[in-house]
């Protein structure tokens, strides 16, 4: 395909003046050099940019636009929320229907143990959320002291500044000032990267959870908060936890009466092709963060949804002290609980979790029989619609390639022939995390345009 | 009016089930005790619940709707950007039309020595961005030590781990563990609570600058990174500074590289009659952090405005060392971009920053003209359409009431003759921050209401 490009460009040219960007190179991005495109539409799997290109979308924008672009029921489900009532807040009380009726539908598909719903706006913010519910809870509960927060490297739970402290990727750490203090990593799950190659799944699992325990009992198990996680890590290069790691982990947590918040900012609504990864793999949280899934992001919300044991907490500590002070304007914003509404409706009525359940074991086998046996494929893995391949110099004699230095390469060769995947940033691994509609002859272009990008940059 | 009620109600008995609601008393509302309603729809300055009673919203919801309710103008550029392309992210250079063309809007009426816009969700989210990036510039030019970051009590920042911290109000921070260390609070200006009745203004206004370069001086000013303030007190009851405060402020921060975030979350386009309160109040921001006035609330939206200076060092910054790893998911989110572009289109077209110029005087006029008088009011004051009553039980004596003892009693009896006000958290104070487009008729119904609250609380 031929990309076009134009010349006395307003639109490029005001971009590169006025519009601070996430996440982006922003001394390239001013001098006009654009990595990305304005994007104008789509359809399904397809992303189409204003000059009429079209691209398959194996990352649903950034994991989030489960049911796929241009679902008129959402659209519809907006612009009549919109006229109704665009706005009003949800403070002291005050209540809009769309956020009552997705509250509900919330929490009829959250685990059994789970409570309530509060609703923020960025998967960041949720996770703020969390961990301040968490201080107070340990507060109200007379343990003050208890406001470490453990995460794990290769985590990511966002950029703001707790958020980001929460995420163990260093590139957002560095020259930032983060972590905060009492922000603490672990070990990441990720057995590709076991400290000595001659351990076997079932020794690494042993081996992280001595590690939790030591990083525990050496701070004091009674300054703990929290524990965070993704049940499957996404960003840090989606890696399936070792069989029976939450079980392992839920166990230490319990023991000393840290709380567990899983961020299913990702994982949520089908991903895994379970409705919640907690399902999938076993979690017993007391917060889980959501976001994306949530509206499909067809508008922002976020939320935390919070285990009964917590909320009895709290609703006491209301009954004692009065008005619990934590909410944002926007909280439940009738527009973007509308969204929510439509899009969860629309995961069901499409049978979106079970797709992801079905077409997710499809694209690893794809991926397995045409890229299985390549020299530098160290790995090849996946859960539901989360799949990622990691290419080594030599995975036999454990020889890695500079970090981010072939992963770009090939997500630019596949962007050039048509398909977004997504570089991971830690390594050199391609993620595929497409829409939850995404069909197995998309998987078959997808798998056939990583396999020709990946003979261009490494070779057959 | 008659403000009716439901039996067998399965939308409040699920709201009081399954949504936390933000800053509610939660045990109060789970138990059916609900202080709100469950509002459907609103024209102009007016909203209007689900039974079809309908209240003149005296406050904008929380100082947001600046353009009134049910404007289609907006609801239609929402409905067609949910349309055409619901979502896509910004990542990476990627971009889409409504938030580039937003972008110049914003940087078109900001103050001409500012360079870009960042887009977040929350004001709260905004304002972590701003010291996140503080933070970043001061350890981009070698002097990574200044972390510290000085608000002011009373001032109202978010409700976030970081913004809580900020927000200078003791109920954000009581049980939530809040302010984290580093996060300081020099004095508010508010005359009316001055140490020391004989002060004159000018007096205060030298303490409260004497007050805050020993602050600076006892903590070291190398190791502050930033002060932040709203250009006019929000939520701590709505304080216009003493004449020549900012001037004072900005000399002293000037002269120890102490960078400036005006929070300009309420007072952004519009409300204080200019567009910025920092064009009004002569503040000269490095960081000038928006929400609500944005997008007037129609989808949830912020942003941080970014002076050269400081983009200058984040510029070559990147250039140095990469990536800008900084960002939301639904950072510059296209429909929330698209209810941007028709809000500002709008404060323009309708006049409203005029109008609030005009409005507002005759508000604070009339207030004075019927209860200047009244032995319990302290203090009527205000800029734009900003103003507040301030109620004492002396004030010549300078005898106070209980905080929150008659404000939410006014406020309760406005609300029960068909006018929302907020009684603000910190004394009893009621504020008034309506839509940009109230009108004359509209402060007339306003303050007789208000005069008839006042009696029946107060007497006479
Ligand atoms: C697992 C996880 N948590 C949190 C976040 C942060 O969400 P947001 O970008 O909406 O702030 C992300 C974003 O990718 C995520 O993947
Ligand atoms: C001055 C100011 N800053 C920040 C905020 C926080 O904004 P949000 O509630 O959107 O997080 C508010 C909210 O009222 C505010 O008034």
């Amino acid at each position: 395909m031929t990309v076009t490009t134009r010349i006395n460009d307003d639109l490029a040219a005001w971009d590169a003046e006025h519009f601070l960007h996430p996440t982006t190179h922003i001394a390239n991005h001013q001098k006009g050099i654009m990595a990305g495109r304005i994007v104008t539409g789509g359809e399904g799997s397809t992303v189409i940019d204003r000059d009429g290109n079209r691209f398959l979308d194996a990352f649903a924008a950034l994991y989030c636009v489960n049911v796929g672009y241009g679902r008129t029921e959402i659209a519809d489900a907006i612009a009549k929320q919109a006229r109704d009532l665009a706005f009003f807040h949800t403070f002291g009380g005050n209540s809009n229907e769309p956020a009552i009726r997705l509250a509900k539908m919330v929490m009829e598909r959250a685990p059994a143990h789970m409570s309530k719903v509060f609703f923020g706006l960025a998967g960041s913010d949720a996770n703020e959320t969390n961990v301040k519910l968490a201080w107070h809870y340990h507060i109200l509960r007379g343990e003050p002291q208890r406001r470490k927060v453990i995460s794990r490297w290769r985590g990511y739970h966002g950029s703001g500044i707790v958020s980001g402290s929460m995420t163990g990727l260093a590139g957002y750490h560095t020259r930032m000032g983060l972590p905060l203090p009492g922000f603490l990593h672990t070990d990441a799950p990720h057995y590709l990267r076991r400290p000595d190659a001659s351990m076997s799944e079932a020794q690494f699992l042993d081996w992280l959870i001595e590690r939790l325990e030591a990083m525990i009992q050496a701070e004091g198990p009674e300054t703990i908060a929290a524990f965070v996680g993704e049940p499957v890590m996404g960003t840090g290069g989606i890696l399936p936890p070792p069989e029976g790691y939450w079980a392992r982990v839920q166990e230490v947590l319990d023991r000393h009466g840290i709380l567990l918040i899983a961020d299913e900012v990702v994982t949520g609504f089908g991903r895994t092709g379970a409705m919640f990864g907690s399902d999938k793999f076993g979690l017993r949280p007391d917060f889980i963060t959501i976001a994306k899934g949530l509206t499909s992001a067809y508008a922002p919300l976020s939320g935390s949804i919070i285990s009964q044991r917590v909320m009895d907490v709290l609703v006491a500590g209301s009954e004692e002290h009065g008005v619990l002070a934590h909410g944002f304007t926007y909280s439940a914003h009738p527009v973007s609980a509308a969204a929510g509404v439509a899009t969860l409706d629309l995961v069901d009525r499409l049978g979106l979790v079970q797709n992801a359940a079905e077409v997710g074991p499809y694209l690893i086998e794809r991926l397995r029989a045409e890229l299985g046996q390549h020299a530098n494929v160290a790995e090849i893995r996946g859960v539901g619609l989360m799949a990622a391949i990691e290419f080594m110099e030599d995975p036999a004699a454990m020889r890695w390639f500079e970090p981010m230095t072939v992963g770009p390469k090939i997500s630019a060769a596949m962007l050039a022939r048509g398909v977004m995947a997504r570089a991971m940033p830690e390594g050199n691994i391609i993620g595929f995390a497409p829409p939850l509609c995404f069909t197995r002859a998309e998987v078959d272009q997808t798998v056939a345009v990583l396999k020709a990008a990946v003979t261009e940059v490494l070779g057959g």
